[in-house]
């Protein structure tokens, strides 16, 4: 009787689990359909590459279907398919970078395989494999680690790859046929025809440039971390609010791989747009790190506008003039690197609320103020601030060099967010909202 | 004449250039010996990790040698090749899991490259080239927006890759002929053989664990903030020296993305040491998040390491005591993970200089300090420590839950740096002094 029971709850619960699965198959297609729908809405050119990389391999395809091809290029016709399906890759630097590396890495193991199984076959049949095997591992081994080297992984490692597979193919497959070098030929002009199939498409089909990526990105995290400083501005000791902006915060800190990752793709590009061939790209790296900097003295800001301090209204004002100022300039800044435009004395605003800010560090406000609860998260703001206000003038002064290295143009019109230069900032406003 | 001087200048200078070539070769051959050297030296792994690669693929080049295997694999014994050269990883787990990608994806992508092909050949002569070419243009397009799914490009970008690849020659060169099983047969045989090798010899010569190298480098990252935040409490407000830990702190806050790799990596691992196959390594990149939460309230104490601020002699034994606490707790924290000890109460110390760091903030320091350059730094110092304190507290809890995930296992002796538990420390160590 137990024994039916229970076998009545295991068939019951196998048809649940039964009925269970198209609901649940529903729901993760669903789920699927919906992640493809945020990836495609938030990067369009990522469904756009998706449709190249289509393109790029039927055209491919083609050489290997129509009976001309087939014949002259035989079973080396397939390494056109897997040069495309390998290189092909989202930005038009990496797949000139991938393609170029391919291409030459392909030679140069090809002549040097090639020279290799020349000094094998002179020494003898015995003595032929044994030195076929001592090149491979010496290759392979020395290859290997050159990969490790930091230079050649960021730009050249997939090229090492490559000649380390093309010389064992070449020195070995040597040992079977005589027609090494029209193996290695016809191995180069397919691997020529599929890189350029994807550098061609890459580049005539809505292309992606890694250097305006790195351009856009590089002036993004600068605007971000200006809006962050302004919003901290307007909330600082005023309500204590869970702040919206955190998370772009978090991407600029850890922005650094991707950043290097695409100056290595930007590298290989050529010029396109407002960029030159040698674009100072490094010079981006720069100022991408100095932004890090600062990103990392705004992050503990974020402790004080959850915090429930009252600060006196005047003593509010001078911080969150800072603050805005700071976060003003930076926004200035963003628009000169996203601009190409020639900086303007962006900064004289940001120096008056420095001043402010020493003026209020070394006054009396300290002496006076008997709540501790107010004096250290001021103090502590107002440090943070003040070393802020470094890394401003740092990021302008990178700027300021990449302008010249770059040639930015002049500025023809003043930037939109131009604040009106008044004396003394503070004590003005305060007198015109008491008028 | 003068033209006559300036050929000499020419010659001159062209063979001042061409006697340079060799100095220029020789300085080249040696930085790269010696940039080789350092990078054999700082982890010799590396090193043994190529001959690893040279011996994987000299075995493998075996099978492309002797005639009874190459008559039987023929043209696709080079796929054993090309399996090895892409496949060898530095770790386990990235071999592992290229391998299984490789395999799985030549297997699924064959199967479904070959029901394409038979859907195709059935609707006749006129429509196959469309409908192969149609198949092979919608599969590239999914198949390449799929590898942009975060999930995806995690832990299977590489499957996906190879996928397309399979579908396309499978498919393709089922135009050309009838033996497209025999083929996918051989080509799934060589692939199975070149990814087998690469396992077996990265796991039984020297094997590197991804797994062992996340658990170190989360270690090592706790222990770096520690002995900074020792450092800080011994130099700080003393004496202005430019920092020599700050290096470390940068390598910190910018370990995000390798940690992410090595988790990913690890999860391929099979049970290596003390670690069993599903070890908790998304517990690991908690704890390195908020590691890097604590490293950047850490990252702006160097601003006060090199300033000249005198603080007084009390006041500034209750900061640093609480940095060197910190910097204790952490350090134990660290060997808590290391060892996969169970913690013990390290916390106790920590809480008795954060109560100590209270009562300052609270005290009277404030109102009888006239000297406004040394209250605002020690505001501030103090504002960021107490930060701090919450990170290690959160990272004590991240790393309490993950002895628990992990059974680690129970202290059978202290740590090393247990120290003595006062009652109320500061008081009882500056009575002992002054007796």
């Amino acid at each position: 009787m137990i024994m039916e029971v229970e076998r009545v709850g295991v068939v019951e619960s196998g048809w649940v689990w039964l009925r269970a699965i198209p609901v649940n198959a529903g729901a993760a297609m669903v789920g699927f359909a919906e992640q493809a729908r945020k990836i495609a809405a938030d990067d369009p050119r990522k469904l756009i590459h998706s449709f190249k990389v289509g393109l790029a391999l039927t055209l491919v395809s083609l050489f290997y279907y129509f009976q001309p091809l087939y014949t002259s290029f035989g079973v080396s016709a397939m390494w056109a398919v897997m040069t495309v399906v390998v290189v092909f890759e989202f930005s038009v630097g990496a797949t000139l970078g991938k393609g170029v590396n391919r291409g030459l890495a392909t030679l140069a193991a090809g002549a040097l395989g090639l020279g290799a199984h020349h000094l094998a076959t002179v020494t003898g049949k015995t003595c032929e494999p044994i030195l076929i095997g001592l090149f491979v591992f010496l290759q392979a081994v020395a290859a290997t680690f050159i990969r490790f080297f930091p230079r050649v992984k960021a730009r050249y490692d997939y090229g090492v790859l490559i000649f380390i597979l093309t010389f064992c193919l070449v020195s070995i497959s040597g040992l079977r046929s005589d027609e090494i070098v029209g193996f290695a030929q016809k191995r180069f002009s397919t691997i020529v025809i599929g890189a350029a199939a994807c550098v061609v498409v890459s580049i005539f089909v809505y292309p992606v440039w890694a250097g305006q990526d790195l351009h856009n990105l590089v002036a993004k995290n600068i605007d971000k971390l200006g809006t962050f400083l302004q919003a901290f501005g307007d909330e600082c000791f005023t309500r204590p609010e869970a702040p919206e902006t955190l998370v772009g915060l978090h991407a600029i800190l850890d922005s650094k791989s991707s950043l290097e990752t695409l100056a290595n793709f930007a590298r290989w590009e050529p010029g396109h747009g407002a960029f030159m061939y040698r674009h100072p790209w490094k010079q981006y790296l720069k100022i991408a790190s100095l932004t890090r900097q600062c990103a990392y003295r705004v992050e503990p800001l974020n402790a004080y506008l959850n915090s429930q301090t009252q600060a006196p209204q005047d003593i509010q004002e001078i911080i969150s003039r800072m603050s805005s100022e700071s976060g003003k300039a930076l926004k200035e800044l963003a628009w000169t690197v996203e601009t190409m435009t020639r900086p303007d004395s962006h900064e004289s605003n940001l120096r008056i609320a420095s001043k402010n800010l020493h003026s209020l560090i070394k006054s009396d406000f300290w002496e006076d103020q008997k709540d501790i609860s107010v004096v250290i998260p001021v103090a502590a703001v107002a440090s943070l601030l003040n070393d802020i206000v470094s890394c401003v003038e740092a990021i302008a002064a990178a700027i300021d060099e990449l302008s010249s290295l770059a040639n930015f143009k002049q500025p023809d019109k003043p930037p939109p967010l131009v604040s009106v230069v008044v004396d003394d900032g503070l004590k003005q406003e305060s007198m015109s909202s008491s008028s």
